[in-house]
C-alpha cells in the first residue's frame, strides 16, 4: 500500500485549469503539501496551475506510484486500462456515478472492479474523498482548499471512512477547532477494491497512528477486520452506520452496500476488543482519549480520583461515574493528611475532592499541585480526574506540571474545563500538546474514561482458530453426530438433544416412548414429576397445539397425558417422557449462521422474560473460554447468574463450555443452519438443556 | 418575593473599598447594571467606589427593600437583628461559613434561621451567589465582574442552583459562549429559609422566564415541588446531584444536606412531569430546547424528517432517533413528488433525506428550502431535524426562512451544525436570536429532541388529592381494615392478605388451617395443585426456613407436607393452604413510607427476577389513575405485558389499580411503614397476590 500513501509522484487524470473544480483542486492541494511531482493529465491543456500538463497517462514521465482520477464515471474503465499499462500500481478514483447510483453506476463499477482483478492494478474508491496525512502534509483529495487554513494540525489518530462526509466536511470541523490531532484520513468510498481491512492492516503499522477510528456503513470481510485488531494492541474504534431498522434501510439507499445488522456486529466487535461509538464527534473523543492513553498500566484498574473547584462538580461526577463502571478511589491515610495540609480544619477531605476551600487557603495552584501529587503518590488510584476553569476567577493550575505527576504515576488524567470561550479554547489547545485528554461537558469526559479504564480487551490474544481446531475435528470424527450430514431440515426435540449429548452439552433425561407402558416403564426409572411431549413433524410451537404436559405427578396422570397426546398426535410423530428439571432460572442458547459473520453463537435470557426483555448477547464462532465468558459477562441478566434469594451461582465454566460447543459443531458442521436451546434452566448451579431444536440446510418434508 | 426581584435600594453590609473582594465585587456588580439607590454599609468609610457609605443599616435612607450582606459568619446574626429592626423585607446572606462547615456553622445557621422565624424577615443563602437577572441586568452577587464582558447576552431560561459552580463560574462559561439566553439565575447555597419552591413558586409567574432549570443536591419539599410543577405548563427540568451511593457521600459532605435518593425521586420527578438530566450542559440544553418549544401542538408525535448534507449523518441520525423513542416519518406521495423536482432521477428520496444529490444539482439554498417546505407540510411529520454545514463549501442555508417555514407550520425545527470554528459560532449565534435549537453534536440533537417529542406531562392535572379523598375515607371507615390501627409490627401473609382483599386487590384463595384433617376438607373446595405455606411470627424468609410446599396434587402429598410442616413449626403459627396460582410471569408491587417524601408505591418486576435486574419504578401516593398507568410504562418489562408466546396482554386497569389502592391505603393508615406484594403473578391476564407481607409501626415480640 505504500504508493498509495508515500508515492514517487502522482498523475492527475481529469486535472483542469477551472478553479472551484475537483479536477484543479485535486492539484492544488498537491502542489501546496506534496513534495513529489505532480503530472497534471488532459488533452486539452498544456499547463494547469502552473504545472505541465500530459494529453494522456501514457506520456506522464516516471516516477508516477499513485494516477488520482477524476474524471466523469463513464470514462473511468478506459482510464483505469490505460493506467494499468503505463504500470501505476495504484489508483484513486475520486469520481462518483457508481454503484451508489443505480444499476448504471453498478455495472459501470463492476467493469471497473474486473480491470483490477485482471491487471492486479490497486483501486481506492470509487466516489471518495482519498487521503489527507497531515505529518507529510499530503493531501490527496477534493476536499476544499480551505482545510490549509486550518493548519493540519497533526496528531496520532487515524481514521477511514465510508463517507466523503466525516473525510471531508467533518474533518475540516475538527481540524479548525484544533483541539485534537490527526496523523492520516482515509475515505474509502464506494470500496470497490481498497477497503477497510487493506487501510487498517496498514494503519496497525504506521508508525504515525496511535489509535484508528472507523466510520463504517458495512464491514466487507467482519472476520478478517476482528483478525487484524487481534493482531494489534493498537486501540481500533468503530462507529458503525445503520444499527437499526430505520438506520440500515437509510444505508441501503445511501452505499448500495447491507448494513452490518445490529447485535450480531456490536457482539463480533466485543470480541475482539474494538471500542464501539454512536455518533461522529463521540468517535473520535475515544480516538483522541485512546491516542493519549493507547495502553495502560497492567493492572490498572477503575478507580478515580476526582478533584473539583466546586463540591457540585464532583457529586454529578461522582454520579456519572457510576453509570460508566467507574469506583472512587478510597484514599490511603497518606493521601487523607496529605490533602488535609491545604485544606481548612473543618473540612477532612475526600473523593470527590472539593478543592474549593483549599483554594481560599492556598491559591489554586498549590491547591490542585499538592492534590495531584498525593493521589498519584496513592495506590488506592488508577486515573485522576480533575475539573478546571480558565478565566475570569483566581483558578489557574499549571497543566504541564499536573500532566508530568500524572505521566510519571503511570496514571492517566483527565480534564474537564468550564470557563470563558476564548481561555477555554486555549487550555484544550495546551491539553492537546500537552497529550491530557480535555473536555468541555462532564458527561463526555466520564464516558471516555469509563471506555478507557473498562476496555476489555488489551492484550494480543492468539488465534481462537487454532485452539479450537482439535475440538472440531473431534466433532466431525464423532459417529454419534452422522445425522448431522445424513438428514436434512428440522430436527425433532429428541434427535436434537441427541446431538447436543453427544457433544458434551448437558440435557434433560429423556427416553422416546410409543406406549402407555413403555412410559410406566420409563417413570419408574426417572420417577416424578415428569413431562410430556408430542413430537409432531413440523410443528415447532409444542406448548400452542397442546403438545405438551409439564408436571405430571402420578401414574394415572401419565397415563391421562400419554393417552391424550395419542389421539391429538393421531399417528403422526413421537412421545418424549422427560424428567422435569426445577429451576427459576432460565437462559437460552443457541447457534446461528449469518450470511457475512459466518458461524454465531448466542446467548441470553430465556423462558418468558427473552422477547420481552430482549437481554441477548452474540459471538462469533469458534469461541475460545474468554470469548465465551466474556460474552455471558456482556448480558444485562448478569447478576442473576450470581448467587441470591437462596441460590447458588450459576457454574459459569459450564456455561461458557456449551456456548464454545455449540460454535465449534456449527464450524464442523457446514449444513447446520441454526440450534435453539431454549430453555436452559439453571439446576442447582448448573445448566441444562430441557428443549432444543437444531435445523439443517435443506427440507425434510 | 418581589423584593428580591425588583428591590427599590439594596443595602451592601460588608462592602469594602477593596478591590477584588466579595464586599466591594457586589458594589461593583450593583453600579454597572442596578438602576436603584446603593447603600454601602460599613463604620469604617465614608464613600466606597464613589457611593456615600453609612456605618450602620440603620442610617441607611429609604428605599431599601433588599440587603446584601458579605460579612463574616459570626457577624451575620446581630447583622440580621438589624435588618429586621430596620424593617428591611429580604435579606441575601452571600458569606460563607454556615452548615457547610460543620457543627459550630450549623449553630450559628440556626441562630440566624430564628431570627428569620421570630421577624418575618426572608433570608435568601447563606454561602450563595445571590441573582443575576438579565433583562433587567441587575448582578447581586459576588460573581466576578468579568460577567459584563460576556455581554450578559438575555434569554427566556430561569435557573436556579445549590451551588455557586452552577451560579458562578458555569454561567460564566455559558454566557461568555453566548450560544443559549439566560433570564435569572438564582443561587440557593444552604437555603435556610428561601428554598427552591419559593423561587420555582416565583418563576412561574415571571413572564421573562419560559423554562425553569433546576440543579440540587436536596429537595427541601418534593411534594410541594411536584404540586407546583403540576401547577403550570411551564418546562421544568432538573438535574438532582448525588443520586449514587458515592454521590450521596458526596452531597452529605458537601451541603451538610441529605441526598435525595435515587430511584424514589426519579419517579417522583416522573410523576409531575419534570425532565431530568445528567450533567450540566445537559440540563442548560434541555432547558434551551424547552424554552424554544415551551409547549407543543396538540396531537403531536414522535415523526421526524431528517435532512443531511450527507448519507452518514443521516443514518447515525436514524440510529440514534431509534435509541431515544423517535421515529422516522414516512413521507407522503406529495412530499416525496415535491423531493423529487430538486433530487437526481437515480435518487428517489426517502427519509432520511440525503441532500448532497439535489444540492450538487440545485445549490444548498434551493434544496433545503425545497425540503423543507414539502416536510412542514406533510401531516406525517411532527418535528424535523436538520443538518447544517457552516464555512468551506458551497453549503449556505437561509436558516431565518427554514425558521419561519417551521414557525408558520407549527412544527419544532432542530439544528445540527458543523463546519469551521469561527462560522458555526455565528452560526449558533445567530440560530440563537431565532428561536431554533442548535447543537455541535448529533447525540446531544437528538437527545434533545427525543426529550422534547417524548415529554409526557404537558397539561396541568387536576390536584390528584381532591380525587383520592373519597377512596382514602372509604379505607378509613371499613371495618375490615381494623388491624391497621389495633396491631403493631410484621403482620403474618394471611392477616396481610386478608388486608389487601379488603381494599379490593385480588388475592390467591386460601385457608388456615390447624389440622391434617382441615386441610384436606379446604384441598376439597380449592382442587389441586396446592401449597401450603407456615406462618412463624418473626421468620420472613419462609422458603430458606423449608416452610413452602408447592405443587401439592395429591391428598397424600398434602398430609406429608402439613405433618411435616407442624413439627418444623413445633407449635408456632399457622398453617396456610393455598390454591396454586398458575402463571409465568411474576410482578411485585409495594408501599413504603419514605422520610422525606411520605407515602411512596412501588412496582417492578417480581420473582428471581427482581434483585437481579432491578427493574422497579416508584410513584408518590396518592396516585392517579394516569399516574399508576405511566408508572407500569416506565418499567423496562413493559412489552412483558403485552401478548405475546400465546400468553394475553396483562390488564393494566386492574394492575393500575392495585397501584393507586396501595397508596390510598397508605395514605388512610398512618401506621403502615411498609407493604410487600412478591410475587403478583399474572395469571390469565390478571395480576394476583400470591405473597405479601405488610408492616405496621412499632414492634409485635
Amino acid at each position: 500500500m505504500e504508493f498509495f500513501f508515500r508515492p514517487k509522484g502522482i498523475a492527475v487524470i481529469g486535472a483542469t485549469p477551472s478553479r472551484q473544480k475537483g479536477g484543479n483542486i485535486i492539484v492544488s492541494n498537491l502542489k501546496t503539501g506534496y513534495s513529489g511531482q505532480v503530472y497534471p493529465v488532459n488533452p486539452r491543456y498544456k499547463e494547469i496551475e502552473g504545472v505541465t500538463c500530459y494529453p494522456s497517462v501514457s506520456d506522464v514521465p516516471d516516477p508516477v506510484d499513485l494516477a488520482i482520477v477524476f474524471v466523469a464515471a463513464r470514462m473511468v474503465p478506459q482510464v483505469i486500462e490505460a493506467c494499468a499499462q503505463r504500470h501505476i500500481p495504484g489508483v484513486m478514483i475520486q469520481s462518483a456515478g457508481f454503484a451508489e447510483t443505480g444499476t448504471t453506476g453498478e455495472a459501470l463499477q463492476q467493469e471497473t472492479r474486473q480491470i483490477a482483478e485482471k491487471t492486479g492494478i490497486r483501486l481506492w474508491g470509487p466516489n471518495c474523498m482519498g487521503l489527507v496525512d497531515t505529518h507529510q502534509r499530503f493531501v490527496f483529495s477534493t476536499v476544499t482548499p480551505a482545510i490549509w487554513d486550518t493548519g493540519l494540525p497533526s496528531g496520532n489518530v487515524s481514521l477511514i471512512a465510508q463517507s466523503g462526509m466525516l473525510a471531508g466536511a467533518f474533518l475540516i470541523d475538527l481540524m479548525s477547532h484544533g483541539t485534537m490531532g490527526i496523523a492520516k484520513v482515509c475515505s474509502i468510498g464506494n470500496k470497490m477494491d481498497v477497503d477497510e481491512n487493506d487501510l487498517l492492516g496498514y494503519l496497525i503499522h504506521d508508525p504515525d497512528t496511535a489509535a484508528i477510528g472507523l466510520y463504517l456503513e458495512s464491514l466487507t470481510d467482519c472476520r478478517r477486520f476482528m483478525a487484524l485488531c487481534r493482531s494489534t494492541t493498537k486501540p481500533v474504534v468503530i462507529l458503525n452506520g445503520g444499527k437499526t431498522a430505520g438506520g440500515a434501510a437509510a444505508a441501503r439507499s445511501h452505499t448500495a452496500s447491507l448494513s452490518a445488522g445490529g447485535a450480531l456486529v456490536t457482539g463480533a466487535m466485543a470480541q475482539a476488543g474494538i471500542v464501539t461509538a454512536d455518533g461522529f464527534y463521540q468517535l473520535v473523543d475515544f480516538c483522541r482519549t485512546l491516542g493519549m492513553y493507547p495502553s495502560l498500566p497492567d493492572r490498572s484498574g477503575n478507580r478515580v480520583a476526582v478533584l473539583t473547584y466546586t463540591g457540585a462538580a464532583g457529586i454529578v461526577s461522582a454520579d456519572l461515574m457510576h453509570r460508566h463502571g467507574l469506583a472512587l478511589s478510597t484514599f490511603s491515610d497518606a493521601t487523607l493528611e496529605t490533602l488535609q495540609t491545604v485544606f481548612p480544619e473543618w473540612m477532612p477531605p475526600s473523593n470527590p475532592v472539593d478543592m474549593w476551600p483549599g483554594i481560599i487557603l492556598n491559591g489554586s495552584k498549590k491547591t490542585y499541585d499538592t492534590a495531584m501529587m498525593s493521589v498519584c503518590a496513592d495506590p488506592s488510584v488508577d486515573a485522576v480526574f480533575v475539573h478546571c476553569f480558565a478565566g475570569g476567577f483566581s483558578l489557574d493550575v499549571d497543566l504541564e506540571r499536573m500532566a508530568k505527576t500524572a505521566r510519571e504515576a503511570g496514571k492517566p488524567l483527565f480534564c474537564w474545563i468550564s470557563g470563558e470561550r476564548d481561555r477555554t479554547y486555549d487550555f484544550q489547545k495546551s491539553a492537546q500538546q500537552l497529550g491530557v485528554p480535555v473536555f468541555r461537558e462532564v458527561m463526555r469526559a466520564v464516558e471516555c474514561m469509563g471506555m478507557l479504564l473498562n476496555r476489555s480487551s488489551r492484550a494480543i490474544e492468539t488465534d481462537p482458530e487454532t485452539e479450537a481446531d482439535e475440538q472440531i475435528r473431534r466433532l466431525k470424527q464423532d459417529p454419534r453426530l452422522g445425522m448431522l450430514t445424513s438428514k436434512k431440515g428440522f430436527l425433532d426435540e429428541g434427535v436434537s438433544k441427541q446431538v447436543l449429548e453427544a457433544c458434551g452439552i448437558p440435557v434433560v433425561e429423556e427416553t422416546c416412548v410409543t406406549s402407555v407402558k413403555e412410559a410406566r416403564l420409563v417413570a419408574a426409572g426417572f420417577g416424578f414429576p415428569l413431562v410430556a411431549k408430542g413430537m409432531v413433524p413440523g410443528v415447532s410451537h409444542k406448548t400452542e397445539s397442546n403438545l405438551v404436559y409439564l408436571g405430571i405427578a402420578s401414574e394415572q396422570d401419565l397415563e391421562a397425558a400419554v393417552t391424550t397426546l395419542q389421539q391429538t398426535m393421531a399417528g403422526r410423530g413421537r412421545i418424549l417422557i422427560q424428567k422435569q428439571v426445577s429451576g427459576n432460572r432460565e437462559l437460552m442458547a443457541g447457534f446461528v449462521r449469518d450470511p457475512r459473520l459466518g458461524p454465531c453463537v448466542m446467548c441470553g435470557l430465556g423462558g418468558v422474560f427473552a422477547e420481552a426483555l430482549n437481554d441477548t448477547v452474540f459471538g462469533v464462532a469458534p469461541l475460545t473460554l474468554t470469548d465465551a465468558l466474556n460474552m455471558i459477562d456482556r448480558l444485562k441478566c448478569r447478576p442473576m447468574l450470581d448467587g441470591f434469594r437462596g441460590m447458588g451461582p450459576v457454574d459459569r465454566d459450564v456455561l461458557a463450555g456449551i456456548l464454545k460447543t455449540l460454535g465449534h459443531l456449527g464450524c464442523a458442521y457446514p449444513d447446520i443452519r441454526e440450534i435453539d436451546i431454549n430453555p436452559l434452566i439453571i439446576h442447582q448451579g448448573r445448566p441444562v438443556a430441557v428443549d432444543a431444536l437444531v435445523v439443517l440446510e435443506g427440507e425434510n418434508r
